[in-house]
């Protein structure tokens, strides 16, 4: 079976943050790829993988970067699988206002699915919801993954 | 068959801004139900709607609100679906930086699907992409869509 | 007696700002019970609080959180009671701006009394001086307690 | 019977605003004092104001202002009595961000309860949420109000 | 002689700002090529461009772009031409800081050349310094260009 | 001789900033005192502190103040002295924002010399340049100490 | 009599915002020279204007500047005077947040005195108030000032 | 062979962060010069070194500064070459925001080629970009350089 989500990031310092997508994936049972593709450093490369993203499996793909943060909204205009966005506060941002809106803010046309600055477990999540609306065993795995979530918080305890 | 994407927002007043989702998914040949629904003047109303989102055959949920927008966010800790954002600049607003923020900055295991402010364009396109994973014509629709907008800026001419 | 004030928080983490206001009011001699209530990650248990609190002989609801932080506002639009709101400058916040604005920023109809980031020592107070337009004894002890304050700062010296 | 409730504010610009307070009171059926009271241009004033407002039977204050909004904060240090500050984008504010932290980010000890930018609308609910505790019939009328308000919402209709 | 200044802007929309570059340049005898190359919507055309832009001649690219303002960088990460960049205060931007952030906050290894907002002017002058540096009769145009400036400012007249 | 400048804070935390003014005027030969004096938590001292201070032989006052810095524009609407403001970021301030626009951003009719946030060396500088114009011997101080500080510069030694 | 204090700005368009120091300065009974003095454009100029102020009788410099402003912290570190500066939202500023940051924020050892946005006004006042130190008549009209500020606004009426 | 680039900086302390424009100059073979030049404690200097700059065979200018940056825009008023400005996030900064606006938001007729915040590396590469524009060896030097770039990010190697 083939590989339905791409997380990719600008370097490969953004890891420590886009790890989390990796690992909720993994916890909901999906598999996905993880590489490093700069929207800068290595423009060709960044347009042959999205060009090619679709061809080659993907549904999904999840894009990390900071500062000026060019990769998610690059790919969305070279694929039509949607792109989830993730701002990075990465030491080059400026508090990272920079990441979520050179993200966010993108032009009429060519959505990215943004979320929350650092947030790459949301990221996986979405990505999860997204494939789950054809995969019902995912869609099974979800609902208990925020069961879980939820009893956790029910069962949470103040030191008053 | 079903309508797949509901179109909600806060208030009546939303809707000059998030028509544009309607008319892109209309254009994408995607029919979209429209209705106003808000976090905190009809409450029950939301959580009605949103837990039972997914019975009613929805697929994606395209929400919009401004301020201290709290829609998007708790329609999707309500429903597994796949949540769109779209922040609004309305009149009670802060230059459109609280709708952004109370959207985008959801808490790791409740991702909302953010877009830039005021471009529910780019959450009907970011809907009929999810849809199009597993609906070949849409695809093709899509397909064409792209093709036809970068047609458009290819035949710009400056007045120079 | 009733307890007639309620400390909730979006997530455990939060109790180590919002303990400030539980000890202010305890230090005013009013009692307060607190408990964790995510507003995403249980809707239905903040739904259910909320809808039941002035039942449950609550008169003013504190409630914090960070982030996208939709627990105050939507506490706000399922009770007649006030509620007060503290931004918490958590984790997964942005400097703290999204907390401050997704708190305050309320529409029309629906008011949180929103305190400084982080401050919930401030809310602790708010709710007592509310308490105290009917409670003399109340006041009386809020009235010594900016006596202290105010004699503090008289006493401060300066290691000049 | 006395007057419980004052809107005071820093110049006869902010009547624009601050009248939506006057007048959401007036429709839950409780009367307001309004007034000029301006902290740079009548310090004196303020303070015999703010001294006094408790024995003159005030039970909350609505303070509004704009800039480096001084008045809702200094009246908060002056009485016992709950304040509500409107932070006003007045003409001499920078798009209302000065109005908002001046009047928000009160120190420990002395808070206000903030409302959304030009919200003088929701400091009178949140005022007579306040009166309300010890006033059945006015609790009685906010019940009617918010039902009222919902109905408007729910029967909103889009031209689609 | 081959024309040396290209300005490229994501839309025709964004002429009415780029168009100070083509003018300035035409008043110190520069002249330029201009075009509409849209990042996110012509994303090949803007790669071919970009990497065909020294052996076509040019030798200081001009990329003017609003909200997630992506074509200066891009330009830049494809070229080794110096790119300089005009963030341009569009419909769809976030009064500004959106078009800044997205083309200032470039990672080490990519520089873009940025002038303030709307600013093309500026722009087009520091095309024309940088020609100048291997152009004496231009740098003399230049510097006829910066004193008939001075002398403007220097018989102002205030009305008093 | 009296003394000349007085220098006051909101807090005795203020201190580790303020103590920067009184350093530079003791350096400069001018007397200072400084004392703690909250516009919140000692509003009556504040009041009385202010309107004596021509009485008490002081020329210029210099207030410093976070978050909600209300110290500085209250005294200035008290005393027909010309009040310096120090903005400083306090450990309840929102990153320094707060202090700084409720301190500048002033109405007309009460203006408060503003200098840059944590920057009390330069309010006493300020305050010395006030005195100076009255006073030739500290005029000369001040030249030497600007002379100084260019020599310190000028003798800058970068370990290339 | 020497004219004391001097009232420049960076471009003529600045006036309309400049002219109310001029206005509020001949109310007082202060005459004032006001002139264009451009830091970026006539850089000579300004220089040779800051280090002759002082031999020219000038005793304060009132400088506004909008977008990078220059002109006031340039003009303080060539001239022992005291400088007060007006950041102006100009055409070319960013909503006002260049001008202000860029005046406000001097580096320790050359202070600007910095009034509000666009309140030229009150830096006149503030001009009147330091040379009011040593000008008792001078003094007595600023009082006489201050009282009717006071008593506008105490005959405010609200029309309720 | 004259040395083209010169680097100057605000103060001492600036040198930590500018130091990355010569390391990178170095690496690409370019001499360049650099030296503390305060606009602000030694304009005087600031003022030569600009109007000579030409003279002396620099052919670009790179200058670094932090709070209200006046020295890249002082320097671009006074000197026909191209300036390239670095803000710099020093101590005295507002989290870089006034660094970035007072030395971005440049005014027309005077623009500086501003890069990311405190990223000095840029602004190496931009200087040599634009001497390479007639120094074909340096162009050969960048394209390896870019080259060797891309191949370290094409061997990125994630620790899944």
């Amino acid at each position: 079976m083939a590989v339905k989500v791409a997380i990719i990031m600008g370097s490969e310092s953004d890891w420590k943050v886009m790890q989390a997508a990796h690992d909720v994936l993994r916890e909901l049972g999906v598999e996905a790829h993880a590489e490093v593709v700069s929207a800068h450093r290595t423009p060709e490369k960044m347009f042959e993988f999205a060009k090619s993203a679709k061809q080659a499996g993907f549904q999904v793909i999840i894009a990390g970067a900071g500062g000026a943060a060019h990769l998610p909204g690059m790919v969305a205009s070279l694929t039509p699988l949607p792109v989830i966005g993730v701002p990075v506060k990465s030491a080059n941002s400026l508090d990272g206002w920079d990441s979520v809106l050179s993200i966010l803010q993108m032009p009429g046309g060519v959505p990215v699915a943004t979320v929350a600055l650092d947030n790459a477990k949301n990221a996986g999540i979405l990505a999860a919801q997204i494939l789950a609306l054809s995969d019902a065993a995912l869609a099974k795995r979800l609902e208990g993954f925020r069961t879980a979530q939820s009893e956790k918080v029910l069962s949470s305890k103040l030191s008053i």
